[in-house]
């Protein structure tokens, strides 16, 4: 129903995470629907929890050298959300062979309709800031462990 | 150089306004760079230099019973800005028939070099929401204008 | 041990709640500690759980024609929080005859150290801005029961 | 007419700078009111000019191998600020013999009216976050100008 953002490329099935959030006061703006650049946060609340059910957080690339800097962002925004709303975020990651992070979000609200997409693309960079020609090794082993079909969600 | 966001569809040449900000202090994050969810306050300040310089702000919408609801955003980040970093933000208004406003932003630091590049798509609709099939009068007649090449950038 | 914000008045004792937070990335500054900006939304995080525990949300007054504008607010600093640091929002509501609200907040971190404490006043205020004279009666009712000893924290 | 925040002690009038602002689409909340929370940013835009007229930046401050966490804060909010609305911030810097800062903050509306007052106290640290039991030689080299009259605006 909803156009991809990102193109499947053999790989194996994305993995998806959720999480709840509630639309805060401060994040309403005057015609009272949270206003649109509040939602990069939502979306940093997903990749956080991608990060911990995967073992995937920023604080394991720092330690094996990386950080993942957003190299693009999209948001489509299809319904508002108001004050005190409830919404889940579900946060999918899609293979890419390389030492990159593409990920997927959509946030439904309440009533289980989709009032967001959005997508973001993360390169791994090393703390100098130059492109890592490969992934870290922890995420590799990730990556192997996913082609197999061996990760539950706890990632083990 | 870069992919254009916008097919032209053989409308008048686009308008552009250019703003200038600063990066804040709490802008930036523990890497020392701004935060990828702060640049949609900088568009804001592009979409406002546009409404100020054009006779196109909020309040003008508003007063013609329309608000301008972000549909979607898009952020390719190039190159980090950092604390206390000046910055234009090059704002390009690019023609449109329906009711909708087609927006590109172009960052570019003090050396000239283009951190950041986005674009974002905004309906008009009335005061209930609904879409507007056609713009209010005020729209239409500065899309004439235009059109037929008589606008200046103070919008006379 | 620290200094009181508010001087007991007579009233019957303080009512408080707690709510947990996680710090989180976009509220950490270059120094890797969060920004001191960004605390007034933790402690937003604990009037709303005061008012979602004892029936005093923004919607109640609202329905009883009032709003709450702060109008003023203290923060004091004793140790920094760092990004996924989690911790707990003490909120405290002060007794006081007036329309109203004297709230206190204490932060503590995991290993239970007071981090950061402050204090609100909230004026409440009709639709147009002006002072109430008199609470709500729906307010007036809640401190009948609270003086009485009859509040569970619940609020019923 | 307004209580003051902090006791003269006896050294020079205090240094005072001003810096324009206008209250942004997103800093304004559901009542088309800017925020309290937000108020914290204007202050730091008055600390921040306070650094550039008087060479007392937070870069100059890390060169001398300092830095300058809030201590506290404190905001009244007598009169709101709505959206587009332009106020300046006059900040003002207390003597204190002591390794911190001692900073007062009035904003005034378009109409010359106070809407906000507030203070912060900023503790001047090493890198280590250890309390300074002394200022910076460049920070007693400002003091000296500062007691002897030597200072203008441009702290020269």
């Amino acid at each position: 129903m909803f156009k991809p953002y990102f193109k499947a490329k053999g790989g194996p099935p994305p993995l998806s995470v959720t999480c709840q959030r509630t639309a805060r006061l401060e994040e309403v703006d005057a015609l009272g629907i949270v206003w649109h650049g509040r939602y990069p946060s939502f979306l940093e609340d997903g990749r956080e929890e991608m990060g911990r059910r995967f073992g995937l957080s920023y604080g394991e690339f720092k330690a094996a050298g990386a950080v993942l800097p957003i190299r693009s962002l999209t948001l489509d925004y299809l319904l508002p959300l108001r004050y005190r709303e409830e919404f889940v975020v579900e946060t999918t990651l899609h293979w890419h062979e390389a030492a990159r992070l593409n990920m997927e979000y959509c946030l439904r609200n309440a009533g289980g309709q989709v009032t967001t997409r959005g997508c973001s693309v993360q390169m791994m960079v090393d703390l100098s800031g130059t492109l890592l020609l490969e992934a870290p090794a922890f995420y590799r082993e990730f990556q192997r462990r996913w082609r197999e079909g061996r990760l539950s969600p706890c990632g083990c």
